[in-house]
Order: structure tokens, then sequence, then C-alpha cells
């Protein structure tokens, strides 16, 4: 498995001082965990790749009932300070859900000779799922870290988790844990 | 609402004759609805499309456990018979999942002055899904029509739709019966 | 050089009987190299591509002085009988100039195993060159066959050529003549 | 016309302190005009986007003669001081040639209600003309500023003009000077 670590929509917007969104509330239970994960993946040499929401003003996705956040340039688009990224992470601003969708990740993964594609953050079942599901369609494997990723509640969680446990694309699609993440590369050479 | 309709793969290659597959049994029970679907639809003028699998023989996504099906080229990657496409339907051959996954269709839609897909067919949780998640990020509304949509199971399906329910991206994202949707659109004129 | 095999834009519609369009005159005239080119590569197993012209009626492409014509789904949109595609090649309609934009032919070449993009067929400075372009972009080596590529006329085309000879993206963009193709290639063993 | 002005790759790479390259001292030249282009269509609230090259280290395009140049994330990969842009500005890193390859410009372009592209910057040949071309694919009209772009020579330039400026795609694609452009668009009120 050459791996590399997908960091979906942990950005400031969503991590405000004072919000008690579920999404809030849900999204920092995922922090210690990432932070380890991307200890070990850049001691590994694995990508990794923060992909943010970076939205328009006066976008179609907000003429729901979503409201305006994440705007391409203002710092809530920015990447959580708890995970920090470093110099050598990709920062990958995305116009909707998926990382792939009008971007050029598809061809930086083959550029490092990426063939799965790790995904954690949030939703689960919105951004985490369509990148998961993209991944899947440009021919690289796709592995959801369950204790890294999460939705609006863990109901919703493991309801999405579910449906893709047991599917025709296994193993090209798994659910896995992050311990299981880390035993399953441990015995990668440390670069 | 100017809808179009995407049935999705409704190919020969899941409905064979003597077929005893869960799935196969499942889209059988559409058949009726999609049916009445396509001739109200095509009496007012709604463009029909018929998004179909349309693999590459020795493709990545037959690497898991998915048997070679819906090939390109070959007669299980058509439409099944009882659903009869008409020869102002467009057929979409797809190379994955969403209809939108490097087709044209998003700027068919545009050309044909479409805001809002209709989503039918199978499986929800995967093609269904994807292609909808992809109308929405290609800036069109997107129902999914619950009594035209299937998985390999009613508890699949229905597990999928509690998730889709009630997001923030309503009502640019709705779960709809035909019934409601053919009261929404009763009093748009006949073509 | 893992060759595939382009043949851009050769369909019916500009080469209906007793047309004396620039376009048809000049276009018959690779013919006989076009038919050889085809035959060695077939003989050699490099799969050979038909990237079809498929506008749709009403496209903003007929908003200028382009008359209609290539409308998908009409027998002009087919290739020309004297190029005789075979069950094993690849018919690929596209919507506008490249054989990439909005197709999943880089996917195609990939699981194929090419490298190369050996262009033909017209015309050059339009729907050739961005194909060529465009293969470059999905990091593939491009190679124009300037003996077997026309436009409305032998200056027209040379021009567009002394463009390309000499860049700084050679040898990724070459123009051969068939000839040293063939030379090229003829060391490939015949599968 | 609704036009949005784009800047190709007009970035400090290729005006280094004590550069001879052809490439520099052409793109000297057109400086002025650009500042004058650029100020005109703020006032009048044209957008303006800066579409830069944005390569990744190791990438295939540096596999021919071309040196790597213009890397992602570096201070050469941003655009030069002379045209200084402003906070309303849009920057857009792009992976090859045409602004529109992987990127999400069409989009964005739709959502201002952009019908034109005034295409200006560098080079004529290659990514000036990629983004002509995949404007026109994404159905928008392109408009070549003569006087606001060049190549490596006066004579590639207009080389590269002197087969765009009269084709079946009149007048959705145009070769115009910036006294015409500015000419055309006098009687559009000012913001």
């Amino acid at each position: 498995m050459k791996p590399a670590i997908i960091v979906v929509d942990m950005v400031k917007d969503t991590f405000k001082e004072g919000s008690r969104l579920p999404i809030t509330e849900e999204g920092r239970t995922i922090i210690p965990n990432l932070q380890k994960l991307l200890k070990e993946s850049r001691r590994r040499g694995f990508p990794v790749i923060f992909a943010n929401d970076s939205f328009l003003k006066g976008d179609f996705i907000f003429n729901g009932k979503m409201k305006s956040h994440s705007i391409r340039g203002t710092e809530g688009a920015e990447v959580v300070a708890d995970l920090n990224p470093e110099p050598t992470d990709i920062i990958l601003p995305k116009r909707r859900f998926s990382a792939f969708f009008k971007t050029d990740l598809d061809q930086t993964l083959r550029l490092l000779g990426v063939d799965t594609l790790v995904v954690t953050g949030l939703t689960t079942e919105f951004c985490v799922l369509s990148t998961v599901i993209d991944g899947l369609c440009h021919d690289f494997s796709a592995v959801i870290l369950e204790d890294c990723t999460v939705s609006h509640s863990k109901e919703r969680h493991q309801t999405c988790l579910s449906l893709y446990r047991e599917t025709s694309l296994y193993p090209l699609l798994r659910i896995m844990t992050l311990p299981q993440f880390l035993d399953d590369v441990s015995t990668q050479e440390i670069r």
C-alpha cells in the first residue's frame, strides 16, 4: 500500500471558539487521532493532503438551508490550528464535496506514486464519502478511517459506515480503524 | 422546476433471465413505476437520460469482489427491454458510478435548460447517490425518487435514504415519491 | 513507445459525395496514408481510436459561422467508410475539439498501457492540436503525424506545424512523418 | 458582452531580474497595455483572473527540454509585481497550459455571469491558445487581445494569430486590439 492521507474539511469555520454545533463537538473528538495519524504518516513519508471547502460567495450550494461558510480566501477556510499543516503537506481548496471535483488531485496522486487514499475528517456521508467514491472512480483504492471521521452525530456516522462495510468493491473500498491502519503500514520502511 | 429524468444502470446484465440476485429481484419491483414516470415525463417533454454502466474489460473496478459485467459495447450494457428507450431519449454510457464522471452530461443538461435532476434506478447508495451528489456539484438541484430507486435490499435502500432526508442542502436535495413528483409537475404545460 | 493511434474527425459529413469543400479535398489526400497506418498499427496491437465530432443540435458551437454537422446519433457523425473501423477499435464521440474534453479517454489510455498519442485526421490547428495539447496535459507524449493530418489548405497545415516543430516540450511533443513513425516502431514485436 | 479578463502566466519566474530570455523581453512589452486593460476592467467591474503556471517538482512537463520553473508554492509562481493583483482579483493556479484544465474556472465564470473570455499574457501558441480553445469548449466566447499577448518572438505570435483570425468559429472566437476592446465596452456602465 502506498497511501496518501486526505483530511477533509477540518477548517477553522467549523471549529470557531464557542461554537456548540453538533459537527463542532463531533469534530473535536477526532483531533487526537488525526494528530497521531499525521505524525506517523509524515514519519513514513506518506503525502498528507488537507482538502478544504473553499466556497465562493453567493454559490449555488448556499441556496438551500446551509449558511455561508468556509469562503475562499478567508481565514475560516484554513485548516484548524490543532492540525497544524507542515510545509510539505498539500493544501487543496475544493469547490464542493469531493476533493477530486474540478481539482488536479488525481494527477498529483499519480505523480506521487500513491495507490490508496486514506480518507478522514468530516462529514462521513457527504465530503468524506464523495472523496472516497471519486477516488475509486479515478482508480485508487480507498480506506475510510472510521475513528478519524465524523458526522453530525455518532448515529449518522455509523449509519453511513454500515452501508459501505461489506460491498462488492471490497477490498478496493475498506473501512479501518487507526490502529489497524498503523499496524498495516508498520512494516513499511521509515523514510 | 425544469427536470431531467436520469435512469441509472437499468441494464440487461442485471436483469438476465433466471437471475436470482437480490439486485435483480429488487430492480424488477420498480419497473412499473419507472414505466409510468417515463410515460408522464415524455408527455411533458422532460429529457429522459439512461445512464448505463459501460465498463472496460480488465478495469480497476473489477479488482475487488465485483464480477465483470455491463461491458462497453456488449448487449448486457444496454437498457433493459421493459424500459424501452425511445429515439428522443439520451443513452449515456458511463465509466463508473456517477453519470457525470468523465461525461458531458453537465453541458447537455445546461443546453436543455434543465435545473433539476430526478434520479432513479440502482443502486441507491452507489450509482444513484453519486449521480445526485455530482449533480449538486454541477449546480443542479437533485431529487431521489424513492419508489423508483432500489438497492440490494429494502433495508439498505432505506438506510441510505435516511441519511439524506434532512440535510442542510434541502431543498436543493430532496427525496420524493413518484406521486409527489407527478403532482409537483402536474401544472406544467404538456408540450 | 507504447502508442495509441487517434484518428480525429474523419466523419461521413465531411466526406459527402459531391462535396467540394476545401477540407473534403484535403481530407481525401490522407486516406491512403491513414489506411496504411491503421493496418500496420493493428498488426502491432496498437489501440486505434476514432474520435468523432458528436455535436448536439442547437449547440453553442453553431452560434458562429459554422454550419450544423456531425450531429450525435446521425450517420454523418460516423467514421468515413474508407477507414472502416474494426470491432477492436474504439469509437469515441466527442463534444468539442479535443478527444479528451469530457470523455474518459485519459483513463482508457492508462488502462491500455499507452504512453504516447499518435494524432492524425483534421483539422491540424483545431481538433488535432487540441487533442495533442490535452494529451500532454494528461501526461502522455504526443506525436502529430504530419502526412496523416490536414487543414483547410496545405498552407494552414504547414503554418500550424511550424509553431510546434521546435518547442521546449520536445521530445514530449514531436512532429513525425508516417515513414518515420513506422520505422520507429518497426522493431516492436508483432502481437 | 459580459467579459472576464484572463491574464495567463505573467509570473515572476519569467521576469527575473537580469533574464534575457526572448520570452522575458517580449513579455515586458505588453505590461503597459495590461496595466491599462486591468485598470479599465476593474473600473467596469469585469472580473480579473490571473491564471498562473503552478507546476509540481518532477512533473511530466519537465521531461522534455523545458527547465523547472513556476513551481507551486514558490514566489516564482506569483504574478509579476508590475501587474499588482488587487484583493478582488482571482488568482488561479493551473497545472498545465489551459486555465480550465482541472480547475473550477468554468463554474466560477458562470457564477459571475461571464459570457466572454478576454485572454492575454503568454505564450500565444500554448497557454493563451489552450485557454481560448477550452473557453470555447465550455460555451464561452473568447477574444485574444493581440497587443496584450506575446510569444517567444513577434513572428511566432503573428503566425499563431494568422491561423485564428478567420475561422468558422467567428465571432465566437475573435482577435481584437486593446483599443478595439475598450471601444466595444465603452458604453457599458461603470459600476
